[in-house]
């Protein structure tokens, strides 16, 4: 990875994850249990992907770090939440994420799913107490978010995902189900991140949703590669869980070789939306190079 | 129950469940096995407290009905949600819930975890996407029902009700659990529909607040002696069951009379709060009746 991208990741990481943490601890001794399953799901290491959009969206027009940092948090808290609700015994029955113990096995099953109800709240309370902002853009902000995560974005793409396990979908429907599943998020992190540095302009916003649309499907089909090319530790859960879990992947259904020539051309697409932009885009490109070529 | 109350109930509830049944058919085809579960829980039946309690302090006011839709939806879907979850098998495992199948029972555990957390997301949707509001009071809004449900509300209430069952608490950490498990909500429908019906004089705010308080416990007690003296045709849900899941309850700390006088005194708090306003109050009056004298 380039070393300037590397430097973003590691202190955007450094500074959501001390965010988020002073979050969760003003949150009170109502439960320190469950508040502990809260902190332990939010703060288990991981890519911190759609903050760091968030900020590189931010950093296109020098908005103002403080101003992203409610957004940034709000949306890797949805992103916490499913990711807990996702390994439960009723879902994947995962027992391993980022190299650790998932929350319900960490935990409990009951505080596991209390945890991400929590976590899923949390992202409105987070994104609705933000200060600073024109009030219908922050309204706009809310509502994107909760169609990106909810019943037409996220939670139906998760639900697809379970019915469709075990079963052979076709290409389209598996690329439909991951646009839901995992690119509405990835989307609604850059376009909130438009919308909160005062990206206003069409033309644009649209520029920056071929992107995001491009390497959140990449990002996916790099997913499913890795599942099969890189090893366990690397990973930090297992590989060939999803054969294991009989799911349809890119490989599954392209061979190896097409899944890896498909994300090759979605990184392209990704960086031909970023040509339209009047500004230095260096770093969300690094982004798109980053997200096909990860090992884990 | 008063007649007059009797048929502001049946109206608001008709209202309410055709509200809620339009918002879904308007989410559209992505997985319509997760939008049938949502469906299945948003409109199992149920008293709808929550949204009449939204109604009836927009009728103080005279504030039209559409404002309070949206505000009235959006609260119901997050008390539907927590429902489905606390019915799960790791949580209260019930299997019946207002007479009918629970979810994760007429559908499964996966979907049951899906269509809580796409409820959830649900209210934030339809709160965020409300129009006609002042954007600021819509903020406020969306921050007191985020609050109220998460882990500063209902969340941590439920979670306390799972570290406790079993063990014994004080009547005062009995009475804390309740009021962020059933509580919040209850006063968030309060001070939403305040906010809604542009009630914002803080005296006013402050007897409804009260008012809240007082309903939102009263409901919780007489929850407690309905478990004891009714029956389970009548309840719609297993007499006994919190005997049996070894929940503390206010008979089981007070005993039955002692509860039942609770009831009564939480029932005159309600009546005292409601003296401050200067707005005719006979319907809320006649519901804290109505909630402390229920039999199912």
């Amino acid at each position: 990875m380039s070393t300037c991208l590397q430097i973003s990741m590691d202190s955007y990481r450094s500074h959501i994850d001390c965010y988020l943490l002073a979050q969760l601890e003003e949150l009170g001794e109502q439960s320190p249990r469950l508040r502990d399953a809260m902190r332990y799901s939010l703060l288990l290491g991981g890519k911190r992907i759609r903050p760091l959009l968030v900020y590189l969206v931010g950093e296109l027009v020098e908005a103002p770090m403080a101003r992203l940092d409610p957004v940034a948090a709000s949306i890797e808290a949805i992103h916490a939440y499913s990711l807990v609700h996702d390994d439960l015994p009723a879902m994947d029955n995962d027992s391993l994420r980022r190299g650790q113990a998932t929350c319900h096995i960490a935990f409990d099953e009951a505080t596991a799913i209390l945890a991400g109800d929590a976590l899923q709240t949390l992202a409105f309370t987070l994104l609705s107490s933000a200060s600073g902002f024109n009030p219908k853009a922050q309204l706009s902000m809310l509502k994107e978010l909760s169609i990106a995560a909810g019943y037409q974005g996220m939670c139906a793409g998760q639900a697809i995902d379970i019915d469709a396990t075990g079963q052979t979908q076709t290409l389209a429907e598996l690329e439909a189900m991951h646009r839901l599943k995992t690119g509405a998020l990835i989307q609604a992190a850059v376009k909130l991140g438009a919308i909160a540095s005062g990206i206003d302009h069409p033309d644009e916003q649209n520029a920056l949703a071929r992107y995001a649309q491009a390497i959140g499907l990449a990002f996916q089909v790099r997913d499913d590669v890795l599942d099969i090319i890189a090893d366990t530790q690397t990973l930090g859960k297992p590989q060939g869980s999803d054969v294991q879990h009989r799911k349809n992947t890119y490989p599954s259904l392209l061979g190896l070789e097409q899944a890896q020539h498909k994300c090759h051309t979605l990184r392209l697409e990704a960086l031909h939306a970023l040509d339209a932009l009047p500004y230095n885009t260096d770093k969300l490109a690094l982004l798109a190079d980053y997200i096909v070529k990860r090992d884990k």
